[in-house]
């Protein structure tokens, strides 16, 4: 497993709202209600929990889920240190204690024991039971909010999240940010407004063609990366091959698609 | 494994019931028959079993079963703690103990083992055996009882509870409450009777439209959650989508579908 | 695992014989000959055990058997207590060391090393060989028998009993008793003599309909159940929905069709 | 595992050869090279092995494959007893250090691993490396006889015996004893002559219809087993049913098949 | 795992660049960007790590990917040495601490969690989260860079990279060499420059057949492995279809085609 | 696990060479390539590389792969010996310590972890990296050698050996040796010459008959056998019946073939 807690720092990351998603979060965070968050891969699901998580000034413990996690990854176990056993407090344990924000990335690859171990913190109860610990029964801090993340592309018959699990979440809908927005993004990581303005026109592009073939659309993540390469000296052709085609597609004639549109919407050309 | 244990307190769960459901309870708990509880997602399996254990004044032991949930996680298993071996009783063990009702929510997700280590406990012989204990077996104490929930809608051929485990049960069969008990329950959920109303005749007409593709209904707990969503400040609208649709389908044509109910039942417009 | 160990009482289980199956019985075991029972869910083949052993004055061990249970779950093994290691005796074992019947209940459930731990004891050798205990070798003792049930309706491609474990057994096939027989078990079981014929005529015709899609029939037990929701103050109707119908199916015409029969026998309409 | 060992007795066990594998067996025993039993359930591997051993003076060490069987099982491991770790050598290793006969029953059941661990005994170099015991290299003591059964007709693409593991044994393939020869064993059993000449032709008729959809036919076990039944005071016919039709088929049909040869043979009707 | 850890030496490894992807890897390397190389077995990809490195003056920590790699293998482990336990940083862990290369080679092979473990060092976050430590953090010390290998032509249904861990990465596509160059590398490798031309000529028409039925081409290390056999002494029809054909294809017709060009090549004749 | 080490004796294993396998062999070595033998069952792969080691007067470690196989069984493991801990090198690790040659039998059944542990000793690198040691690192002694044995007729779908651990090897194929070769092999064996060649004709009449149904043909190994049953008295058909035909097919018609061919070629009749 891996996870991470941020403390809440002095500046909160860039996030910038393209729809009602911060008042519906907001609502199911007072209202004591878990968050489903929906999008694609790269639309700033992660980005996103981190600004709400700074703007609620509590702490964040985030958490990527994979096929192998069990219950013991998110509440803890006993670690054996110089000899002795000691307790291991795990993120969502944490979070339930010191009333932050646990945030399950991806929810849906994780074993059933992890998915059902979120079941009593989501329903009038909000209580976390540590059987391991004797039967130790947590009940949630003030604060402690439980966010997953979902990417219904990926859904599959094997792979699914329970209706069960389902019913007990609000669900948040987030998509790309509209081409300013998205500018607005790309400039904010340092990259020249000429670079930001011709890739997310590229960005743009691509995804109007979604249908021809692609798993999946160019991310605003891999519109970034294309522009730090500018920054490092690569140009635009070179740096859109690099980060946005190869990671998209090794089908050689949709690569050939993208080459076309980089080029269209190359500024140096 | 999640287990909570609920002491009885002295204010009951809410429960109104809808049928002859209690009777059914208390005529197979005083009979010392296990109950199997069936019904969709949300409708109420869980408050049914707080509230009647609390009626019964006993406690109260809930297990949310899954795929990894093994025999140990019931009977209990030899924990290390400060390097001396101690026995941790499992939920199902301390309510053969102490006389209280073990409730094994959706059963069909546990490993057979475990199913099958509750056998003696559902006929004449109503004991419990301890293998790990040195084979230390226990009679049921006075009060124990046993109750399982089962969802016919997730049975399939790899997943269905065996014959020779349903026989041994009483089957009480749980619905959606009608409107106007619906309408009841949200209004003790602090919601105001116009949103209330208005959120039950939505789900009413959802239920309505179920054989549309919708692989589960509105439950009454996705009401209750939109409901809060607009004690917190959200539209009808907004606490609609998110609480209701969003949970119940990723379809985008499902999605629109639900809109224009939402739109339909919006007390606002 | 589950395994319960019955020492003979003052008094025998209720049986009553329906054909020549104790005879057989009682020439296989004092004929050395390991027993296979044969016979649908609920028909007595655990009391019928019971019984047997209560009769033969010989100690009981019973285990449930599943499909995770291994070798170790009947023999024994080494369990930590206090810091020293100590061997704990399985059911087979002891039946084995004592001189008692060992009943397999699902025998065919069981994991193979399981199964091919018995080989040894079903043909002349009668000798089972502990590895784990060093290569300890035990003889037999006197009134040593082993039983297994078997339900054929079970068997499928994947779990079927080898020939080779079969081919060492003598075979018993248990059915429903005759409805006197059967009306006279549920009044040995408390239950007043109008119900108890309206429930075994009721048993009775849904035995016959059984090719209409049900997976199994109403046993005797499911019939004594509803005779005990009687007892605490259900009517005939309720009670049989309860214990009969809920259990035998969640299909809803099959369940119409047995409530048509419940109301065609019902002894208050 | 479940692993006999047998020291030479006085007497040999009772074997009546049927053709030339008593000499086949001696030449590749005293070549070196490993023997294949083949032949169905129940017609006298076990016992054959047993007088091979008998005859010419070796222990034999008995083991019965299954699929949880690994190397372990057959080469030794270290086991904790009284805090201390002890090495406790494996059936096969003690054959190999004693200069036994060593059986592997069923050998295409075991794990693979079990199964290579034969091979360099099998060949030219007759060793037998222990990793486990820091690389000790046994050389097989005289005496040292491999032996594998291997029944054909359970062969399936998952479960076969390689090549590269067939082509380094000899084959013996055994088959069901003439009438005389099995009038001959039974009466040798304790079974009256006109009992066992009746169980006979029973056999014999059985085994002539065993196209008839039957997985396997009467072993001369099954046989045996109805003659106990009968010295202990059962009909002809219900020993028949209970020892030989019982385990041989569930199918109504075949059964009703089954008892008409049984009628047709009673000697008493 | 098997881990190899490089530190830079006097003299780097011969690599002649083909294409751009030098300057490409340093800009997604100085930009803090992950990198994905992906091309043909044997094209050079491991030698293209080595050599940038050495370039980069940063030790290089490699590590072959395969099906049972978990996240311990990467993140490091609690290691048991005379009697006293260790923590062991994995080579992940290392290069994280180190400001080094880490080279996922194959990377589609290894378990989820192993791949999971990287998501946090390929955004802005560069930390490192190792759990077992008892939640110690780590943040990428300056130097790292993460590199993992990727080879299309393997993807399946059951093993493709995600797409949510690709669009973290910048692609580096690497293909073989030009005629020209390959020569200069058999001849860097000790070839005389008569064999090392004869051996390019051969490759490159293997190559041009590849849709022929071939899995994979002739790779530059296969030329080179024919070239060291022939320095040993074998003809150049000895070592082709020794280091050549015979590791490419196992089919009959296909080798006869193989046979015919090495004759057309070889300049012996 | 099952590895033997063989020092080298003073006489050298017998083997005639059919090809140019002992030069590409020694090319190969000597050029620290590491080498794939290719053939059917029993056509003397280990034989030869028996001969090969102690040609070149090295120690030679064997093993034979099965499913089980782990990195661990070739790199070696701590073992728990008296209390302490001690580390345990395995026959891989033993062989690039001592410089001798690791010959890894049927390669293709071992897991992955365990072919990809190769990967550094096959290429420029030629070093072992033992992880569990602390991250100890071996550089290849002089003398170390690897060679793997492959039996193409054995690949599927799901077990092949990956191109990319293909194409670092150099291939030897190995076939049957032509009659008159067989026939001093044979007669190396202890066979008298008739014996030997009327073997070997029934040998080659065998594998020209290959289409007809049987999976192998007969190996230089079976007709061994056969002659060998011989020597100890049996007669040729006997011999051929129990060591020729037995481990080639349990079909019947195939053994009536078979049967057919050894009157043939019985020097007797």
């Amino acid at each position: 497993m891996n996870s991470i807690q941020s403390k809440p720092t002095v500046e909160a990351p860039l996030y910038i709202s393209t729809d009602d998603e911060l008042e519906i979060f907001e609502a199911a965070y007072f209202g004591g209600l878990p968050i489903m968050l929906q999008g694609p891969t790269g639309c700033g699901k992660t980005r996103f929990v981190e600004h709400m998580a700074h703007r609620l000034g509590v702490p964040l413990f985030t958490i990527s889920c994979h096929e192998d996690m069990t219950a013991s990854d998110l509440l803890g176990r006993y670690v054996l240190t110089d000899g002795s056993t000691e307790w291991v407090d795990g993120p969502l344990t944490r979070a339930v204690r010191e009333g932050g924000i646990c945030y399950l990335d991806e929810i849906v690859e994780a074993r059933q024991d992890a998915t059902v171990a979120i079941h009593s913190l989501t329903d009038h109860r909000r209580e976390l039971y540590l059987e391991r610990r004797g039967g130790e029964k947590l009940c949630a801090a003030d604060g402690f909010g439980l966010v997953v993340s979902y990417n219904p592309g990926y859904q599959s018959v094997l792979k699914d999240l329970k209706m069960s699990t389902r019913q007990r979440m609000v669900a948040i809908e987030l998509g790309f940010p509209g081409p300013e927005v998205e500018e607005r993004i790309l400039i904010g990581s340092g990259i020249n407004p000429e670079a930001a303005s011709a890739l997310v026109r590229l960005g743009v592009a691509i995804r109007r063609t979604s249908q021809s073939g692609l798993r999946e659309v160019a991310s605003t993540r891999t519109l970034i990366s294309a522009g730090k390469l500018m920054i490092k000296g690569l140009s635009f052709k070179s740096a859109s091959l690099a980060a946005i085609a190869g990671p998209l597609t090794d089908d050689v004639e949709l690569r050939a698609g993208l080459l076309a549109l980089i080029n269209a919407y190359d500024p140096s050309i």
